[in-house]
């Protein structure tokens, strides 16, 4: 009934469990009423309870209007894809401007209040925000901002029919680009704890802002995507599907018109990574919203390293699959289309590359689930969204590929004639499915794992905290000098405790037993082979996820430049009809493309950390 | 660095709290390694640690392979609403009574288990599965076998030209609806700590095996409230509107006719039970499936009580609009789509009817929303599944009817001509979003609010922490005996401690001050209006939740039995165009219609807990 009080809902509490950043039953704080604010305690809470609305509330009140705002930007986008009439794309990118612009007023408030008042941005969420992540965005976005330049090109060569909204709308979209990373890269690990309803506004507002860009961009793509796909139909001689051309372009003329052509194709080969920005940019700026008025437990992150030695297997591997992905995509591109024949070879290339890939890359994830089923150790299951959200993105997104494979397999089993290429497309569908599930667990289970040196720290601390009360066979700690250094609540124990290895050895049965029964949920490791254990383990399980890595960024390859076998194999669009099946694809096919980002990004992530 | 070891990854921690079952600063037991484990505490963990995959991961395994399952099943639903080639209904009711022949098996063997092992089964989550829902599901469940009943008369009529897969899917359904109510009165409130991987598989079968039944509703309820509107086009003499019937009659003759039709006409009748019915078996499902393996904290649920006295004013205001909506219903689906004044007349009137009720319920949440704010009060954040699966759903599902609103908003801006009538939609379309967010405003907040009796303890037990350890005024204690019974730690306190008013009044300044200091946090309430006091303001807010009770229950009737304006009133037909707009309703319709029910059961809670 009462723990009303002892939750984090009493601000001192939480103040204090922040400031000496340790919990736990071995080091819990005596409850002390009148010790004195420390003073790298956040701002009290007390002025801003009673002045705003409570953080649940504020929460719901932010992410209600974020949805509106979203779901509005969403039927407008809808009305411009579906030609609804009196909506233009002028309306839309009138919307996308504004929103734009509202977010860069709230931005360049933040950034000077946050610069005038360094005091109230103290603490920070070492999870969120990491470097790669700022590294990434910083890629992504300097292609959008040439995208934006070649958009600003086109206006200007069709500026006699274009109405003024396509040029404005690239210009801001620069700006807004430009100040985003300079604001992610300084405030994407603040965790806001005052005038905390104003904040939540604007973060979601920036959020949805994003995924509208983000939608606005998977749009532009898909529609592009579907005309070369309609193209390449009328080549092949289809009449029977439906075959309008949804073209855009503008109704006057170009000068110099092969500059003018050349730009608008440039402009969708740089949309994927302008998509890839926009969600990117979504998702760090949501973790800062699940973040505002949060309570820290501190729990101080290691420093992620990147170091290459010793993964020259995996690289090797997965370099190759670059290549051969690169090599397939451009043969798949040129054959395509041209005629029956051309199109079936490509398509048979493209299942047979894709099928050995993905067979490798399930091999690799269930070798390196072996390894740590092998190896049994607690996962961290400490509160951390921006570990929750990658975890979700991960399981979510997976679906939308889910939905396509199903939909093939739906289309095999039930078409009436198959053409010999078709059944090519049963096990790679089967295995896209299986592949993105073992994958999925891998990393899943990566980024819960504490990072190894840490539980090395924490397996010296438990046998030294059951030897401490007990006379200590001098066997026990050969490496000498590291159970005086432990402070009895093991607050301070140095960063690298080497006592570890010998007490294994030299520990008679009677410690081993004990620490067992008093630490049973974690379990003391199983023996390895010999050559999975320790370094050996760790480069095993890094050649894994550099291999992953490079055969993710592979596959994000195909989808994203307008390899789409789903469109090309056409039998799942006899099978379901045209429309419908052009509408599942592309409703699922953005979320397909994002995984193998994400998946990459959070594979990165991995290596690091092992 | 060693949150590690503090955190609940450590069982025998985790089963300590679970046991002492209070927490906080005043209460962190101290680490007790050697004590011997109680009776109470849950199975141990550490063999199931041992055996089987770590918490997370199990949950991962299980979302994944119940996503699979899910995506599976809604491509085919959606293979059946295109009439894909090669795909018919029997495929679709074939794979849904697997899962659900599949579920039964894993309930029957659950239930078996539990009744063998009843000592496994200690622990219960007080928040899941209330009476109330229980009730309504089992409300719910009788019309969904009413309607099973019916089906097979159904195909006991068209036997003839019926396969047989017609039949045997509403007999399975049945018995599945009838030891799913079975199972869910009995263990909505485990929280399953042995053999997770296997309960987990189970139940996120069992979830989405009803979300699937519950897709299959509403996939059936919107064809035959298609073909309902079409066949008005058609009386109305649209033309230009493609007015294909998606018609599923049997071609063969029933006997006796008359009772065929009524048959038929009742099933659809019935369907909006059935919808709901799906949707709060799986929403109770998922909650049991988040509590597979939590750590609780024994937080005691207050017993809900059903108090009738003193809501008067709000229970005739809402009984009025119940009766108000049936009567609007009646008319509007004997006038609608007649002739083109009587459809306009029907239209006008449900406008007006809907606008005055979603102006007097959202004055009445603002009315709640504004006595919350005066008397202010932290919330309880406590981790709690149920409570938080309601606020998502609320917010969730609301995006489908804003969706809805901000496509008629649009439409009347853009189009071209604008009958009367459609001017009554413009404010209709913005008062059911504003109606909305601050509805959800209201409920979040009532539910994250403590109950007033327990707050009042933990009121109490804050002076007598702070008064404890120095010597206390007579007057500060009038009440007497509060303080002597009250454990150091706070854990036993007696349920109702009366001893508060009288501190408030007799304590001087002193104490006063070092209460606020130490507890700021949540605010000592700010003195109301007298009216507002105490029971008055608890009767206030009880009458606002009874009116918005009956309210949202009267919302949930036009569209559950189809009274649509959406597609009557023709204007966003026709500037999305008919197919793009319907698809739009049809996907968002459902979850609008679930939002009334889902709101309703929340507010009798809300109800109840004032």
């Amino acid at each position: 009934m009462l723990e009303g009080l002892g939750s984090p809902a009493s601000p001192r509490a939480a103040a204090s469990t922040s400031v000496v950043g340790s919990s736990g039953p071995a080091a819990c704080p005596p409850p002390s009423p009148s010790a004195p604010r420390s003073p790298e305690s956040p701002v009290p809470r007390r002025g801003g309870v009673r002045a705003s609305v409570p953080q649940k509330l504020a929460e719901t009140l932010s992410s209600q209007y974020g949805l509106i705002v979203f779901v509005a930007g969403l039927l407008l986008l809808l009305a411009w894809a579906v030609h609804a009439a009196g909506v233009g794309k002028s309306d839309l990118l009138c919307f996308l401007t504004a929103l734009m612009l509202l977010q860069l007023l709230w931005m360049l408030w933040y950034v000077g209040r946050s610069s005038a008042h360094r005091r109230l941005f103290r603490l920070k969420d070492t999870h969120a925000g990491a470097g790669w992540l700022r590294g990434s965005i910083t890629l992504f976005a300097f292609i959008t901002i040439i995208l934006g330049g070649l958009k600003i090109g086109y206006f200007i060569g069709f500026s006699e029919c274009l109405s003024a909204t396509e040029g404005v709308f690239p210009v801001t979209h620069a700006v807004h680009t430009l100040l985003q990373v300079y604001f992610l890269w300084g405030h994407a690990k603040d965790i806001i704890q005052s005038f905390k309803t104003l904040e939540r506004f604007g973060v979601i507002h920036s959020v949805f802002t994003n995924l509208l860009l983000w939608a606005n961009g998977v749009l532009n793509e898909s529609k592009h995507q579907l005309n070369e796909h309609k193209e390449r139909l009328i080549t092949l001689g289809f009449g029977n599907i439906t075959t309008v051309l949804d073209d855009h372009t503008p109704q006057c003329n170009c000068t110099p018109p092969t500059l003018c052509t050349a730009i608008s194709h440039g402009i969708y080969y740089l949309y994927p990574f302008n998509i890839e920005y926009q969600i990117l940019a979504s998702t760090m700026l949501y973790v800062l919203w699940k973040n505002i008025g949060r309570k820290v437990d501190s729990h101080q992150h290691q420093k992620m390293q990147f170091k290459s030695d010793g993964v020259t297997v995996g690289a090797v591997l997965g370099l190759t699959a670059l290549a051969a992905t690169i090599a397939v995509v451009v043969v798949y591109l040129i054959h395509i289309g041209r005629s029956k024949t051309k199109s079936e070879s490509a398509l048979i290339m493209f299942y047979l590359y894709a099928i050995t890939l993905l067979m490798l890359m399930g091999a690799a994830g269930l070798a390196g689930i072996r390894i740590y089923r092998i190896e049994e150790k607690s996962l961290d299951e400490s509160k951390n969204p921006a570990r929750k959200l990658d975890s979700d993105l991960l399981v979510g997104t997976a679906s939308g590929s889910w939905l396509i494979s199903w939909g093939s397999i739906l289309a095999i089993l039930c078409a009436k004639d198959h053409p010999r290429y078709t059944w090519y497309n049963l096990p790679y569908s089967i295995l896209v499915m299986v592949e993105k599930y073992i994958q999925n667990l891998f990393i899943i289970e990566s980024i819960h794992r504490e990072p190894e040196k840490l539980s090395e720290d924490i397996r010296t601390l438990r046998v030294v905290t059951v030897c401490n009360g007990k006379p200590l066979a001098s066997s026990c700690l050969k490496s000498g000098g590291v159970a005086e250094d432990v402070a009895p609540q093991g607050r301070d124990l140095p960063p690298a405790a080497k006592g570890n290895v010998c007490m294994r050895e030299g520990c008679g049965k009677e410690e081993e037993k004990q620490e067992e029964s008093s630490w049973g949920g974690s379990p003391s490791p199983v023996r390895l082979p010999r050559f999975l254990q320790g370094n050996a383990k760790r480069k095993v399980l890094r050649n894994i996820a550099a291999f992953l890595f490079l055969c993710n960024i592979s596959l994000w390859i195909p989808p994203a430049f307008g390899c789409r076998p789903e469109y090309d194999n056409g039998l799942e669009e006899i099978v379901f009809g045209f429309e419908p099946w052009i509408i599942v694809v592309n409703l699922a096919m953005p979320f397909s493309i994002f995984y193998r980002m994400h998946a990459a990004a959070s594979l990165f992530e991995v290596y690091c950390n092992i």
